[in-house]
């Protein structure tokens, strides 16, 4: 990228990204939260409302077939592949003004700069305003960057919306898009023709704010293995006429599995994987437990999640031969179902290290949701996240980022973008 | 007792029992299971068959103002304290015919063959057929037993009875009996008249089929310690964005808990004390939890028994610390609540020592659920009790002994009463 005399001067349009927050509040809030809904009035107001700062600022527009919003600082060479800077805009229901949103409004900060600055990078820079990330609405993961990319089952085009029951079909119709790429699995962006793929994203964890950082870059994005409809099958007995070698006690058996993969999960973390276990539901049969009786059933779910495919294997692995050494140690019956996988994306290694030396106090962390960048790093596009601390999570109305942490990770973006090709 | 010279010839009345069985059956069967209905036509019925074969082999009768039916073979002292063979007529909905049963033909049958020997005892000998065991259908605990002790209180007449809504007192006066000495805790019956309290029952846990024994002697009635209510409350999160250390999972910190206290349990019982824990009861909220969240929240029951209330009291101690120091170590907060305590009662040494001697194989284990024994031991009445083996545990229609193991352990009642006074 040419150096334009005012290069080391270039920083964030805030008063930019300030004004478009406030807007997307202003005109997305429903009661307490944000409301934009996947291919809904909301969403759509928010792409509006972009793609007019967009015009204002100079970029180049378009939109594809399924609505994603492409707004394009022109490079000197307009056929050499492009740097994208994405993310989406749509919500779940009562959600923040910043999950998702703060990457696209990022994007247009930066290059609204470049371009007031008269920088004309190599290569175009895209800011991409994704459709429908959230499957709240749809129930289909990543349905925007997905169809971009060629990577939707055409099946998900009768998939209804969980409010009004439309389905994606339809909806896509009645918005003026075209259902027809997503039925011939053809990609509307070709992952050649990108040189990388950056997202600004709010953390939706705590350890930013645990930490006291800014922001951080992240290492990878978790992948899931889940046991969704895990259950334990023993025998119900009087609680006090039963002796310990006689029972079938369910919730003893599911306890002792419990904890051994805890056990490996913190033997795991101290060997230096990534690794988080969770058993989110687990409950004894509300018809049939009593508080003098042995549990003849618990049902469970399992939710294992790393940035590496193998250290989940190795927990699943771990699971099944725990379910059947314990089961025949409690005389129970495991049956933990089949795992739904959602497979790890590492970021890239070159764009990790260049973002660690552009931080102040450099941090690096998991991502433990998914993100549009996990599609992008999936089809070997190099790709790189970059986190904003956000307190109180995310998916509801007090996830709270500050404009300075904002203007840190932001500044970080425009810095990595002067600096390609790396 | 004066040995006729037939007493070593004297064999419990195995035909009258086993017709008895039979009519008891035929009687109170309502499709698989048996209905004796606590002061209702299945326990009147059960009651009226017992008191024509009493009257048949010529024993006294007499009821007290509650129902309970005494059936007594006179001593040569009519005013020395006197044996009690006693047990209830009642049973839960659908259960099985000798739960309870068993111990009223039982003594009928050693009586009538005492009275067909000619044996004269010492001291009456009375069969006690006691009212309203099982708590299902009035929720008061051995409502029968403890009106006989005057240790009711009052304020029992007014609960209802679980399928009909008519409260005891009601019920008590619709079938010509008297609540005023319950309103006055008057005793119907006096400890000090009483010498010894026996009861034969089947076992209502797997022990003796597991073991191929056909009877034992019970050492003592478990008492329990229960938190009915125990919670933990720990803070939902997204079980891949927040780490370990940042987590309060409600989940988590429950399952070290139990693992915790299942570990006490199995060093207690290795140290020779009697315990039995369970948790019978454990869900998070369905309302809240999901698979992908970190459970803020659980409910569940800890359920300690014991023959002996100082290890109750060690394992309520232990689980209090516990849950004190794993709600730190987790980041959540538990509240047990109060327990609800029964406590344990000891049968008298000196009879179970005896009892152990008749036995052709020796075996001594404590009773889990609670008997009529239990209050007559626990004001000061030397008791003993004498399990029969049974298959598929009580309370339901399965329960299953056979007329040998029955023999055996009448066989060795009735050696008992031969031996008196020890």
């Amino acid at each position: 990228m040419r150096r334009a005399s005012t290069s080391a001067a270039v920083e964030p349009d805030l008063a930019l990204a300030t004004s478009l927050f406030e807007i997307l509040s202003d005109s997305t809030r429903q009661g307490r939260g944000i409301v934009r809904d996947s291919y809904g009035t909301g969403e759509q107001s928010a792409h509006d409302i972009m793609r007019t700062a967009a015009a204002a600022i100079g970029l180049e527009i378009s939109v594809d077939a399924i609505g994603n919003l492409m707004m394009t600082l022109p490079g000197r060479d307009r056929h050499a592949a492009r740097i994208v800077i994405g993310s989406h805009l749509d919500s779940v229901p009562q959600g923040g003004n910043y999950d998702g949103a703060a990457g696209v409004v990022a994007g247009l900060a930066v290059v609204s700069a470049l371009k007031v600055a008269g920088v004309r990078p190599s290569c175009d820079i895209s800011v991409m305003a994704i459709r429908a990330e959230e499957s709240a609405w749809f129930d289909v993961a990543y349905l925007g960057s997905h169809g971009a990319l060629g990577l939707l089952d055409p099946a998900c085009l009768s998939v209804r919306r969980s409010d009004n029951g439309r389905s994606l079909e339809q909806t896509l119709l009645e918005r003026g898009f075209d259902p027809q790429p997503i039925r011939e699995r053809r990609r509307l962006l070709d992952p050649g023709g990108i040189r990388a793929y950056l997202e600004l994203h709010i953390e939706q964890g705590p350890t930013l704010v645990a930490r006291g950082l800014p922001a951080a870059v992240v290492t990878g994005v978790r992948g899931c293995r889940r046991f969704r409809h895990a259950r334990c099958v023993g025998r119900y007995d009087h609680s006090g006429a039963v002796n310990r070698p006689y029972r079938s006690d369910a919730v003893a058996a599911t306890v002792a599995l419990l904890h051994y993969l805890e056990s490996v999960w913190v033997t795991q973390e101290a060997a230096g994987a990534d690794l988080a276990f969770t058993a989110g539901e687990l409950y004894t049969d509300l018809a049939m437990h009593g508080p003098s009786k042995i549990a003849g059933e618990t049902r469970f779910v399992l939710d294992i999640r790393s940035v590496d495919d193998a250290t989940m294997d190795l927990l699943v692995d771990e699971a099944l031969r725990a379910a059947s050494r314990i089961g025949s140690d409690y005389r129970v019956s495991f049956d933990l179902g089949d795992t739904t996988d959602s497979p790890a994306a590492i970021m890239d290694a070159r764009l990790r290290a260049r973002l660690m030396t552009l931080l102040e106090q450099p941090f690096e962390m998991p991502s433990g949701a998914g993100h549009d960048a996990t599609v992008f790093a999936r089809v070997g596009i190099p790709t790189a996240i970059i986190f904003v601390r956000n307190a109180f999570g995310s998916h509801n109305p007090d996830e709270a980022m500050s404009i300075d942490d904002f203007a840190v990770a932001t500044q970080t973006l425009l810095r990595l973008l002067m600096d390609f090709p790396l």
